[in-house]
Formats: structure tokens, sequence, C-alpha cells
């Protein structure tokens, strides 16, 4: 069941427990390499999940287990994503089949899961921290075991990870740093630290240093050296060279120790670099380098060979994220693709118009942005405040930067969106990606931006209710903007992305007036305007749903369900979460709508719906005599939302057709409209 | 009226704008160094302010305006406290009697002041961002100019400055970094960035290719060598030594172009290291070590010769912050030193609580306590997030840690408080410093804490009305708390201060149910469990003041004011922001009151006042018979608040006792109660 049909996989099923993998030799362990890998494959083309950084981190999994002890000692895995082999070594094999599924096996470590998760992971760039942390506890709660984080190249380029290496270098507690070093993040990874080794002969002091060395060496040629000598400074060249060819002087001089680089797939060479660093105690890095998705390609054939699976949909792209294979997958286009199309479409009408993304260029779709226009593209790693406040200096200097960036990854930016944009007020446009809910597990959820943001001053914040207000908004912010504006949207397919193909003929802008919120459906006897006729609209309760962002589609596929039960319902697209639309809300109520519903895709406490209560509340301050609605909101409780299917998710947070329409219909009572 | 009254200013009175500056010579600049120090004491001494790094940086602003061409040239000046001088030089010399006051000259840099301020900040290590966005945007616009960062080391420690510092490295672009390495930020500084020179020794490749070179050499000894040989061995060792006692090969490795140290109080030879660096068109670095307060005491002697001030009273203390000269300053106890004390007072308690601060001990009184607990206190550096991730590690492993962090600061870990703390619901405790409106301007305010962390599951968000109620929040916390508890108190002296002065006697601690709320004031006819009788009470409107935090001591200030208008509400002591106490407001509802207040000192939207709405809303809906009262939400509205003292700003922003007693009295009607 686990392994491809004619692969034996004798070693691994022998694992139950890391204690079994103790036992093994070097070369029964790379016997049990090539089974994980094709397990992974295998398990992969069934549930879809990381792929390539899981097959890069077979051996320095296999090695950590068979020198460590978990759970006693602590391996802090990076992003989480890159857990699979620690999963199935750790007695999780045989869930694999519910990989990154509702209920089932999570995508990342989770201590909820498993002892042998020390942490819960999701966000880079955290386990140093963590790790630190933990050495600190354990020094001071007189305990002795293995603290050790295991972190790309990619997580070192975040900000916090920096942090904590410069500040382990100066507590100089027992923590051994697993640089995996696989030359890619989730995108191209950029920046300096992953790519010393390319600028090294322009490093001046290496220049100096080896010139001065090799005049030494022609003048000595002058004078009778002994062999000794002369093997003694070629010695010294190039220990100088091997030192310069590695980041290990950088860490050293923060005070790590610092030893590699080592070939990440020799796990015989990894267990002894182990064997010497482990027992010291003080901070020690090893630098091991490894490639992602190692092994694939023979296991792709091995799969051919033995299986002809015909179901193998696996190869060509081998990529970071592997989704798993839906039978009738929609090919209909993403918010995602339509925010990057419409970037691309307004490039040329916008020539200031720059787009920047922390890392997240393939998710976000900005790949092909980046290769129409390098020179306006920037990928600037896993750097997320950088990101924000670079466009804040662009923007001050006369650009018109675009911010696209996940919700969930937003959270590393709060202060540089407060600090450097809002305060001066600058027109930076925030694209925020998979706003809502996301099957990528509770680290992932794009649930707080709304309330985040909402409390910052001169912020704009809209959701669109389809693509073609989505390309509308963008295209509105930059000409006009005055202010920062955010637009977030969620990750799915996008409503009604018909138009917006990026074809000449079909990729026209219209400017909107977003700030004003739009009826979306008017029953008979509501005007264009929102007076409320005699005409048809029944005297008794009035319900006006207010629906933001995703909610509008939601809302409209509930419409017909309520109508049936007799309810025909107000709907309006409220794209405005801030500022609230005053003159929209003051006619609803003048007109005597006494039943209204807030709707969104995110966390009730302090979002928009929150926004609507504080309106009103200010409302009757000022209009004592305005009757006041009952207002109810829906949206995301206060809890973290667990992984799942986007259907799931949403059916479980109340915020599918049929959850909406039934809290509306009993919400409107008895005296529910006829039609 | 400038310049002390028996020393003349001839060359400052000569500087209107910067463009005189580039007619001085460099003797003429030394004079002018001399003759600013003076000026900054003498105006510090009267107004207050940032002392110390502003005398460090005096050459260094000098030398920048001599060299470079201000509003045209940008310098970005880090954090932006020590832009005394550069304000002086650039038109605000005769302003600074209203500096760091209401309506008065800004303390930090701010581009809505002067055109020669080319960004907002207060905190760190945006700079080099800023930096990068500005020199992106500038060869996109096809301008011609530089920009410069002026950074300090301190502000190097945080993660955003590396962050930004590896992708300027990749890019390349032309950008000057000056590097002011004055060896002390806020606080002490920690961390290997600014710790190198000390630890070059241990530097494992530093000593191996010592040990070699001076092999090399007592092997040659044995053979004849020319002098020049000798000569050129000396110089690759001295170079490789030099290199190693600075930074410059980290910086190397990261693409920058690095040189120096240079003496930063040398005028001359600061100008000489810009000349030589300012044509360069890659990203330079230049190292220029400098010394904070340098020159204040002779300045001060001077001060002492020629006027005898009595009033003078900035020595002995050299300290980076100075307050100005109050009067009749109280010495009541402030938030920050109850709040250290009572980490002192518990430290015994509580063998596994430890404190963690991001380079605000000072600010935070954390001080002593790392005096008295050294190996319980982590001053992590200007490392927000790190601190923050870094305590769910310590937590998850046994101990209790504390982080005290600033309410401005704490936006840096907005995803670390989710990611790292919230999710696995760690009893992590925020003690939130400077919560609510300080005398910094808008850059330092307090007042998102609430909206942010409101939001996230699990959290407990907490604020005392008093010293007492601080220390046993605290003290229940550590004690009993199973998830992430914030506890946020204001920068201002204590209220009811007394028994808690930290002596055996009186340091007695008490739990407390703190999600729950009390009754603060109860007017005649409202029973200990808020029962209304007939007693006294008048039927007419019963008006309730659900008081959080700071704003209970105000409206117990407003008290005598609404009842001498023959108002005599119910005042509540609200001191949990999430979870609100169910029970307690469901009492509230089913007793009849209808007018309901909220108090808080921080942003109104999302935050304490709607959490009231929202619990509002969701009783109405489960129970639709409970009388709704009229809510009203006093506190911050949507805006930046500018600089001014605690007590002007609270006014301004209808927080203190006479605008909520005349906004509660006009709220309350007509029918208000006779007591």
């Amino acid at each position: 069941m686990y392994a491809l049909a004619n692969q034996p996989s004798s070693f691994l099923d022998a694992i139950c427990s890391p204690a079994e993998l103790k036992r093994l030799g070097i070369s029964q362990l790379q016997a049990l390499a090539g089974e994980i890998r094709r397990e992974i494959v295998h398990n992969l083309n069934k549930t879809g999940g990381h792929l390539a950084s899981n097959l890069g981190i077979v051996e320095i999994t296999l090695g950590l287990h068979h020198v460590f002890k978990t759970p006693v000692d602590k391996i802090l895995w990076d992003v989480g994503h890159q857990c699979y082999v620690h999963k199935m070594l750790t007695g999780r094999r045989n869930q694999f089949d519910t990989l990154r599924q509702y209920k089932g096996l999570s995508g990342f470590i989770n201590p909820l899961e498993s002892e042998h998760d020390a942490f819960v992971a999701g966000h880079s760039s955290t386990s140093v921290s963590l790790a630190v942390g933990m050495a600190l506890a354990r020094d001071h709660l007189k305990q002795n075991h293995k603290v050790i984080a295991v972190i790309g190249d990619g997580g070192l380029t975040g900000g916090m990870a920096l942090e904590a290496i410069n500040h382990l270098g100066h507590l100089g507690n027992d923590v051994l740093i697993i640089l995996n070093d696989n030359e890619m993040s989730i995108s191209e990874n950029l920046g300096g630290i992953s790519q010393y080794m390319k600028r090294i002969k322009e490093t001046f002091f290496y220049r100096d240093i080896k010139q001065k060395i090799d005049q030494i060496e022609d003048m000595l040629d002058q004078v009778p050296l002994t062999p000794t000598i002369r093997q003694m400074i070629e010695l010294v060249k190039k220990q100088t060279k091997d030192r310069f060819d590695t980041p290990g002087i950088v860490f050293e001089k923060l005070g790590i120790n610092y030893s590699g680089p080592i070939d990440g797939h020799d796990v015989g060479a990894f267990i002894n670099a182990l064997d010497a660093v482990k027992d010291k105690q003080t901070p020690q890095m090893l630098h091991v380098v490894t490639q992602k998705g190692k092994g694939f390609a023979s296991a792709e054939n091995d799969a051919i060979k033995y299986h002809s699976v015909s179901a193998f949909s696996l190869e060509p792209p081998l990529s970071e994220k592997v989704e798993p294979v839906q039978p009738t997958k929609p090919k209909a286009k993403t918010y995602s693709e339509v925010f990057s199309q419409a970037l691309i479409d307004l490039a040329d009408l916008e020539p200031n118009m720059v787009a920047i993304t922390p890392a997240t260029a393939e998710g976000s779709g900005l790949v092909k942005f980046g290769k129409v226009y390098p020179d306006r593209f920037f990928d600037v790693a896993i750097c997320e405040q950088h990101a924000v406040t670079m466009a804040a200096g662009m923007a001050k200097t006369g650009l018109k930067p675009v911010v696209s960036i996940y919700s969930t990854f937003l959270q590393r930016a709060i202060d540089q969106v407060v600090h450097d944009v809002a305060i001066l007020n600058l027109p930076v446009i925030f694209g925020i990606d998979r706003a809502g809910l996301v099957e990528d597990g509770e680290t992932h959820q794009g649930v707080f931006d709304i309330a985040f943001l909402r409390s910052i001053p001169n912020f704009t914040v809209l959701a669109p209710k389809d693509a073609r207000e989505l390309r509308n908004m963008l295209y509105t912010a930059l000409k006009h903007a005055k202010g920062p504006v955010a637009i977030r949207f969620p990750r799915d397919k996008a409503v009604d992305a018909s138009g917006t193909a990026g074809n000449t003929t079909e990729c026209s802008f219209e400017e909107i007036d977003y700030t004003k919120w739009e009826f979306d459906h008017r029953p008979l006897g509501v005007t264009t305007q929102g007076t409320v006729t005699s005409n048809g609209y029944g005297s008794a309760n009035k319900v006006a749903l207010l629906a933001y962002g995703s909610t509008v589609d939601t809302v409209a596929r509930a419409l017909p369900l309520m109508q049936a039960k007799g309810l025909d319902p107000v709907i309006v697209n409220a794209r405005c979460a801030k500022p609230v639309d005053d003159k929209f809300l003051s006619q609803l109520f003048e007109q005597g709508f006494n039943k209204i519903v807030t709707l969104e895709e995110a966390c009730l406490a302090g979002g928009f719906g929150a926004a609507v209560l504080e309106w009103a509340a200010a409302k009757r301050l000022r209009s004592p005599q305005t009757k006041q609605p009952e207002i109810a909101c829906i949206g995301i409780p206060d809890h973290f939302v667990e992984h799942g299917s986007r259907t799931t998710l949403l059916k479980d947070n109340g915020l599918d057709p049929e959850s909406i329409s039934e809290f509306v219909l009993s919400f409107a009572g008895n005296g529910v409209n006829t039609i």
C-alpha cells in the first residue's frame, strides 16, 4: 500500500520509530533514503504537497534521527513544510493518504500532532529564535538535551533569523544550526547570503590579500625554500580561499562556530559531521548543501519502469508545491492570476508603477510580470518588512509601488505599514493575496488583515466582488490614490473572470468610485438610490445583506435559497471596509431596513462587521431619532482555523450559501417579505 | 538667546542654510562643532530631548551637509532622534525652544516639517530599506542625486536593516550607508555585530591563519630573506588583522563595499572619507566610530565657568534622553517602575519566570531587574520579532517568560505573536508599556495594541486601573495563565502607587479573577451584584460607564463633575477587553441600563468599544427580548496623534475628565438621575 507495487520497502517497513534508525549502517540508511523518496513521490501524487523540499532533505532527516533522539532532543524545522520524512520516521507513515486533508495529517509540523514535533511552523525564519528560547529554558531548568534548528538559505534572509543568530552569538548557548543550503526558497532566492559565492571574487579584501600573497611568492622564488615551506604557503592560500568561498566568516564574526559545507545527500558524511559537532556546547552551524527534488528523476523512472501508472502526473514540472490531482479541476483564472495580469496590462499605462513581492512571485502569479518587466519587478526574498518600507521610500520619491503579499505574511510588516506607509499617507498599493480561508492550515489563514488595517489611519481597505472589480480597483488606485490602499482577495478562482484574459481587446479598465458601495441585488420596490417604495416590497422586516469581498458571490448563491423561503433581501456589495460608505448606510437606515447582516471572510473581532457596528453607534449618537436596525455579523469566530479545503472551511465557519441562507432566514424571523 | 551668555556663536550665527556650510574650512567647521554642542546642551536643558546621540553626531552631520546638498540629496536618519544638529543647520535653529512641545519642533525627522527631512522616522532600522526604495525610484525616474542612510550599530541589529543590506548587496544600486558605530543603542547594545571586535580572537579561521603565517615566518627565519619580503609578510599579517578587526568582511560578503573605520569626530577625516566614496555608484558603507555625548563634559565646564547657572541640571547623569526640567515634578512611581518592581518581587516566588526586553530596559525600568537577576534577564537588542518568538520557545520548554515591550514596538512582532505564541496558546505574558498616548510624536503612540491583540484567538487582553491591580494581574497571570496574556499600561505615574514600594512588608500579591469586571463606583440603589433596586436609583436613564485601564481613573475624576450636574452613573472597571465579561454585561443589560459608554485610551476602530458593540450584537441575536441599551464609545478617533504632553493629547482626544463628563451628560440626555 505504501510503496510502489513491485518495489519492496523492507527498511522503511521496519521503522516504527526513530529508535530503529539507530541500528542501521550507512549503506542501509542509503537504501532507506531511496525507499523514502519513492514513497514520497507515490504519496504526493495522490494527495499533493511539498515535493521538492522533502526530496531534498531525506538524508538530513535520516542523519538527524540517527544521531539525536527525539522527542528528548528538539529539532526545529524552519517553515515546517520539509517535515514529511520526519513524519514518516516518527510514527505517521500510515497517515500519509490523509496528508493536507481536512482532519488529516498536517503539511507542517505541529506538536499537537506528535511529541516529535518540537514546535509549530508555517511561516519562515522562526526556528533560530525558537532554538535560542528553548536552549535558554533548557539551561535554566537544568535539562539535558540538544536543540537543533534546521533552516534553509531562504529562511536565513528573513530579518528575524538574523536577529536570532546575532543574539545566539552573543549568548553562546549550546544550539546547533543546520543550514540547509538548497539555493532556492519558495521563489528563486535572492540576496547576498545565498549569493556570496558568486560575489566572492569582487570582495576587495580577498583580492588584496591574494595579490599580496602572490607577490610574496614571486619574491620567494628568488630564495631557496624547502618543500615544507612551499607546502605551508600553499595551505594558507587554499585555506584562505576555502574560507572565502563559504559564508563561514560571516557567521564566525557573529559568534557562531561554522563547519562545512558538506554534501547533504551523503548520509555518511553528514552523520560524521554531526558527530563532530554534537558534543560541543557552544553555538554551531553546520552548512549542508542539498538539491531540492533530489532523486526525483530516478524515482520517476522507476515508477514508469515498474508501474506504467498513467495517472502519474508529477512530470514534467518539478515545482516546490504539488497540488493534488483533481479529476475535474476547473481551469478558471484565480484571483492571483487576474491580479498579476492586471499589473501587466497596466504597466504601459502607468510607467512609474513597480511590483514588489517578498519571495511569493510564483504563488501570486507575478513571475510573468517579472519576465515582461524585469526592471520594474522586485522580489526581495523573505523580507516582508523590507518590502513594505522599501515601497514607502519608492512612493515618497515618485514611483507607484504595488506590494503583492499574502495576508498571512503581511502580519510580518504591520509596523512598517503603520510607521513608514500610513503616517506619511503614502500611495502604496497592497495586493493582499490569500485573504480569507486557505488550504494550508492554521499558520496560513488570512483572516486578520481587515482588523489590523482598519485600525490604521489613512488606509482604504477594499475587497472586490469579482475579477473585473479587482482590475478596476487596481487601476483606479494607481491613478488616483492619495494614500495607502489595500485590495484583498481570496485564494480561489475568480468570480466572473471572463473578459480579463489580458488580450488587447479585453484588457480595458474603468475608473470606479471604490469607496462607494453598490447594490448587488435589489428586490422589487427598492430604487437604484436605495429608496424603498410601497410597490412590492413588504412593510414587514426589511433585510439588507452587506457583503464584503468574496462573500458577495456567496450571498448571491444563497439568494435563491432565501427567495424559495419567501425572503428577498437587498444585497449590497460593500466593497470598502474603511471607510464605510456613510451615505449608503444612512440611506439604508433611513429607509427603514430593520435587519442588517454583515458578511466577511475574516475574523469577526474588529473586522468589517465591527466597522458597521461602530458606524451605527456613531450614527445613533448624532441622529438619535433614526431608527436603529438590528445588526448581525457573519464572519470567522474567535478561533484558529485548521487545515481543510476552502469549501470545507467556509462551511465549517458558516460562510457557505446554505449556512448563510439559514442564518438570514432565522434572523429575519417570521415577518419575512412576500415577493 | 541661542548661545550661552558669554560664548559667541559667530559661525553658527552665519549659517542660515546648509549652503553656507560649504564655504567653511576644516578648522572653521571644528569651531562650529563646538558652538553647536554648546547650544544643544543649552537648549536641551530647557526643553529636554535626546542629548547624547546628538552630541555624538555633530561632525557627521556637518560633514554630510558640507559634501552633499539637501533637499536634492536624501539623507535618511535612522530612528531620527539624532537630527537636532541637522535641524539647526536646515533653518530650524530658532525653533529649538519649542522642541518636543505641542505644536512645536518635532524631536524626530519629518518631511512635513522641512524639505530637508527626507522621510519620517521614530522606530529603528528603517533607513536602509527607505534608501533602497529611494535609490530604485531615482534610477527608474532618471533622477540624479545621492541617497544616504545614517544608521547606528544599534539599528543594525534590527532584522529589517539586515534584510535591506542583503537586498542592496544583490541590487548593487548607488546607496551610501554611514554606519555610526557608537557602541550603544537606547539600552546597552548587545549582539554579534557590535561585539565582533571583542570576539575576534576566538574566530577559528583567524586563529588558524595567524598560526600558519607564524609557522611560515619561523621557517623562513632559516633562509635569507630580503627586507622587502619581510615587510611584505608583515603587511599581509597586518592587513589580515585589520580586516578581521572590523565588520568589513561581513558587509563585503553581502555585496557592500566597506571602508573605515574612521574617527567620526575628526570632521576633516570624515569629509575626506566622504569625498572618496561619494562618486562611486555601487553600495558603499562608511564605518564611523563616534562617542555618544561627545564633548559634553567641556560644555558643562564652560557652562559653569561662564554662567554658574544653578538650574543647570544636566549633570551628573549623561543619559540618552534628557527630560525637561520641571519645577514641581511629582516623584510618584510610574507604571513602568511598578511593573519592574513587581517582576523583582515575584522572582523568588516564580523561579522559572524570566524577563525579556528588546533594547528598552531603561525605559521600562528593567535595568534593576537585570542587575538583581542577570541570569533571568534577556535584553535581545532591537529585535522585537526575535524577542517574542524566543519567548514562545521558552514557554514551550517550561519557563514563564514575561516580554516587556512598548505598545508601538509590539507592532514589529505581530506575526510572531500570532504564529509563535497564540496558535499553540502558550503562556507568554506581555507587559505592554507606553500603551496609550505618549509625549513622543506620531511614531510612538501606543494606540493599536488593543485592536491588534483582540482579533487574535487565545489572547487575554488586560489593562489595570492602578498600581496594585497591575501587580496582581502579573502575579495571577504568572501563576495561572494557560495562554498568552497582555497587560497594557500607560507611560504615566501610576494611580495609587502606595503600597507598591517593593519593601518586604508591602510587596504582597493577591490572586484576582482578572477576566471579571468590577464596579468601581455604584450609586445608591445598585447592589454589589449589579442588581438595581428601587431604593434611590432613578427610574429614568440608567447610565453605565465601562472604563478600560487608564480611563478608570479619568472617569473617577469626572464623576464629581457629573454628580454636580445631577448624574450619578455606574462606573465599571472593565479590566479585560478580551474576553469581555459576558455575565457582567448581561446583568447590566437585564437590569435596564439603557445608556452605556465605553472608554479606552486607544484607537476606536476595532478597540475595546468595538468589543462591547460586537458583544451586544451577539447578545441581541441570542436574546432578542433583552432590551438594547444605547452604546457610545469614547477613544481615539481615526487619526495619527501628534507630539504633545499626555495631558494635552488626552484633552485633544476627549479623554480628560471634563470632556468625558460633558460627553456623558449630553449622552444621558434630559432624564438624568437625581441622586
